[in-house]
């Protein structure tokens, strides 16, 4: 079997229990029924992008393509399942083969999308499908929460290097994630082991205040760290006095001292005074790296400051203010005969919650300077005429995975998505979509 | 080995990688300067609730001893550390056979705390504590998060039944560290079946929208459920028409129905006329489950409402506005000499940023009809003559766990705390924390 991508620095045997319980109580009932094995088409979509939000990013379809290889049911889960009582004996032995066996296709990872998009398509029985709801939703709410505000934060940052550093305000193994979506986003390190560990993503980091503290003084911690970690190491430089912290540092490193972290206080000037403090004494080539609550908007303010490295935490790993995206995994289509055709269906109660029934294709429309100008969604086949960039990719056939990728691609792929947005995309401030939603 | 309590439905063996890459260095330069051993304290704390908050729950305990308990490195970790060239040899050696001896003491899970509550305290050699700090903040942030916003709705659902259902709007494993905190904030179920396999949370659930949809006819679809899970079921009635849906429901369950879920429109009209309509139809104990985009003012709302039970998702999940408590871990006090006096240390540079020094106990106090007035806090040894109910309690003593308990025990104290503090402690409006932290 293989292991699932869940973040973990550890197999995890099965994903079965990540799951409402009202998907097996589903099953069990529709079995009873004799309606499990309709042909059934499930949709992930949102209704809307997070207030202000002017693009969305898709995260977690590498931890999806796991999560669904991983969804079986060994003895430990089926005895969980029969001494609670959550199904009976006959969905026991039905579970007890369960293999997702259907199609997935899907946007690519990276890719970014708007209201409507059918970013993640489910095919296969009923119940085959509707089990694997809440465990793609979890990956693809909290992913793309955290990518689209990484995604902002690197279009604020313009080229200067991004440090993911927010484990410690986040689940253990949310972190995980967060940092492997933020290297999506644009990030380009982590502070979290178990990300480099899981998903190759680079790591960083070197002391905090706890370092200086612990030593009788600020210069015996600096030669202790400069003795292990050399040079090139980052020195923290306002557990005290700043000014005086610097000095300290390029006295006993010399000019050859790697980076200062600057860490409270006003950062625009600090860092300015620090720069030209260090450009003083022959530093001239020590980077500044600052890490105090930042967010997209502290990031753009230092455009022009002296700055060459932001940390992030708090507010990349809770997504700046949108912790989860509203995506939902909604029947679209179902046959009602063994063979016979998809039909489609729609919740029509009144209210907010409705949604386009059939089965969707989509893609982006692009002008004649390869500016995209619409998220074009429509239902059936695909026209045969269609000039623009189809989005959805074939991700799982047959219940067999076909569409494995590195990371990389994913975090290229989403700077050129976002690269071929109108320019209006990259503001900060709040906004409606910067594509319309068009169903043709 | 024990398993980890990390909220996984699988065995973890280790915590060690769920570590930010600075404790690691900060490790090693101390091992080579020969200040590692040096006696330390690290204590949690927050500066400030949530803006608006009036109290912090603390949920996470449990699992942080686990988390401690599974402190580890065996061969992958090392290894990892090694091939990344995190931290060299000698440190290499050293963390092969890490296991922390220290004492680690703590608010009990579910007690509430305030600016400045020392909520743990964990003291060792500077190197063993140090490294536990990212995985005991990611725990403690994360968790009280939840059951702060959890208690809030417990409040407000003044003895309703509540259920947690966000698993879908967050990581898959974060929520399931999200039922358990929501439990001990005083929810009393949760649709998460791995949170029912890993901590025996009662679990609940029965169909969705996919199901009425999957049918032929909404008829066909409440035939179906009842025949397989029963007339004590839920039932779905706002994927048509609700008022012919409930008659419908009646009609084929008759007035045995356990229940019906609202999910969109009006919820408090909407309560109103299924209540209406049910009575009439004889359904009188038929309950009635509303469910849609529920936070605690929505609950609140609805207090008058003919409504027997709430499922909250989004908001809970991510905290109700605050998803993470700003926790920090610091280092409060150290020896510099093997056997010497602990002294204290704290953080001087300009800024927000600066904490007090020394180790601390703390005391609620209450006045003579045993409302708590003040959340008192002391440097150094508790004074013999205090009257003040103490609040931290051993939880690690020598590195062994010394205070497991059950999680209905967390959440009944959970109960009694917040019933303990001023009347104004469960108002939702925005306010300043209910309790002045007063350090004696």
């Amino acid at each position: 079997m293989n292991t699932a991508d869940l973040g973990l620095p550890v197999d995890v045997p099965s994903t079965a229990l990540f799951t409402d319980q009202y998907e097996y109580t589903m099953v069990q009932a529709a079995l009873r029924a004799g309606t499990a094995g309709r042909r059934s088409v499930f949709e992930v979509f949102t209704r809307r992008l997070p207030e202000g939000r002017r693009y969305g990013v898709l995260a977690g379809t590498g931890r999806v393509l796991d999560a669904v290889e991983n969804f079986r049911f060994d003895a430990g889960v089926l005895g969980f399942l029969r001494e609670r009582g959550i199904v009976d004996e006959p969905t026991l032995e039905w579970l007890s083969s369960y293999r997702f066996s259907g199609d997935i296709w899907g946007y690519p990872e990276g890719e970014v999308y708007f209201p409507g998009s059918p970013v993640l398509r489910v095919e296969g029985s009923f119940a085959e499908c509707v089990l694997l709801e809440t465990v793609i939703l979890s990956i693809l709410n909290h992913d793309s929460a955290i990518a689209a505000a990484a995604s902002r934060m690197s279009s604020a940052a313009g080229g200067r290097r991004l440090i993911e550093m927010g484990a410690r305000r986040t689940h253990e193994l949310s972190a995980v994630a967060a940092s492997r979506a933020a290297y999506v986003g644009g990030f380009d390190s982590t502070s979290d082991l178990a990300a480099g560990f899981r998903y190759g993503i680079p790591t960083v980091g070197t002391s905090a205040h706890a370092f200086t503290l612990l030593h009788d003084s600020e210069r015996d911690a600096f030669r202790a760290q400069i003795d292990s970690l050399g040079r090139g190491t980052t020195l923290l430089v306002d557990t005290y006095d700043v000014a005086e912290a610097v000095r300290t540092a390029v006295e006993i490193a010399g000019p050859g001292l790697g980076a200062v972290r600057i860490d409270s206080g006003d950062l625009l000037l600090v860092a300015h005074r620090v720069r030209q403090q260090l450009d003083e004494l022959g530093a001239r080539d020590t980077k500044i790296t600052v890490t105090s609550d930042l967010d997209e908007y502290a990031i753009a303010s230092l455009a022009a400051a002296p700055v060459d490295g932001y940390g992030v935490g708090t507010q990349l790993v809770t997504g700046s203010g949108h912790p989860t995206c509203s995506m939902v995994y909604k029947l679209v289509a179902r046959a009602t005969a063994p063979d016979g055709p998809l039909e489609p269906v729609a919740k029509k109660s009144l209210g907010a919650k409705t949604s386009v029934g059939g089965r969707k294709w989509a893609a982006r429309r692009l002008d004649a300077d390869g500016v995209a100008t619409a998220e074009i969604v429509g239902v059936g086949p695909v026209p045969p005429e269609l000039a623009d960039r189809q989005l959805l990719t074939e991700l799982v056939r047959g219940g067999r995975t076909v569409a494995r990728e590195p990371l990389d691609t994913a975090r290229e792929r989403h700077i050129a998505a976002r690269a071929a947005l109108p320019m209006s995309a990259i503001q900060l401030s709040r906004g409606e979509p910067v594509l319309p939603t068009e169903y043709v």
